[in-house]
């Protein structure tokens, strides 16, 4: 009942893949690091190209990385949190706190914040102005972490 | 030397994200992974809407779906097959084959393959035309069955 919430929460704020066949609790759990992950890892390149090393600066790099990071957050990624994904299931761990299933109007706040910052990374990206993307991704950043404080265990 | 000539022909083909700092081995395999699995849900998301079940069509979702693989494809994925990648590491499992990095030539044509059907369907996508979706999902289906085929091990 209380996932029930999430998910219309979710769906109603457009960010649930209603549609598609519900995957298994695991594949769920799965596809959901995945997306997680390789964000961070286009998000370490913009950190890189801005922050730690601006010399290496390349705006199309900086680009494409921003894009993979709006588009994985217009992905949806609500209906990875189906029944059955708030634990550790079939071979799949998740870092998930059980608060997450029980707030659906603060996960919904937090995603729509995130999504918000994300699309204003890609379109601040599309400049080119390094300046202007170090302090967007600042923001973005800070949106992950939002959530990764209230509803992520550590490892 | 021959995983060179493979970063070396991506870079050159601009499939290389050359300015950020090289992760490490384990991490280039898990990013590397998770950007596929991301792309495989996404792919899942699309096939569920215009094949299986096309009573559920919803141009945004497509179009969603097809922003992220299009954005993965042109994210420089090549960097994430950098030496020590070739085989499991650090507890990350690799499924590539070691023909994958002794023949940067036949990468390089198939990743371009793919980055071009990748590209396509997210054009199409954002017409809204069911049936054309259909074929180019079809194409960009091959274009990653191509790579697997040849460099993938089996499970």
């Amino acid at each position: 009942m209380k996932i029930k919430h999430v998910l219309f929460g979710l769906a109603a704020a457009g960010l649930a893949a209603g549609a598609s066949a519900q995957a298994k609790p695991e594949d769920q759990i799965k596809f959901r690091k995945a997306g997680y992950a390789f964000m961070s890892w286009n998000m370490g390149k913009i950190k890189q190209q801005v922050i730690d090393n601006p010399g290496s600066f390349n705006k199309d790099q900086v680009l494409a990385a921003a894009n993979v990071i709006a588009a994985t957050a217009n992905s949806g990624m609500g209906a990875l949190y189906g029944p059955g994904t708030d634990k550790d299931v079939g071979g799949q761990k998740t870092r998930v706190k059980p608060e997450f299933f029980q707030q659906p109007d603060e996960v919904r706040k937090l995603a729509l914040a995130f999504i918000k910052e994300a699309n204003e990374l890609q379109k601040v990206a599309a400049t080119g102005d390094a300046a202007a993307i170090k302090t967007q991704f600042g923001k973005t950043g800070e949106s992950c972490k939002a959530c990764h404080d209230k509803f992520r265990k550590d490892e």
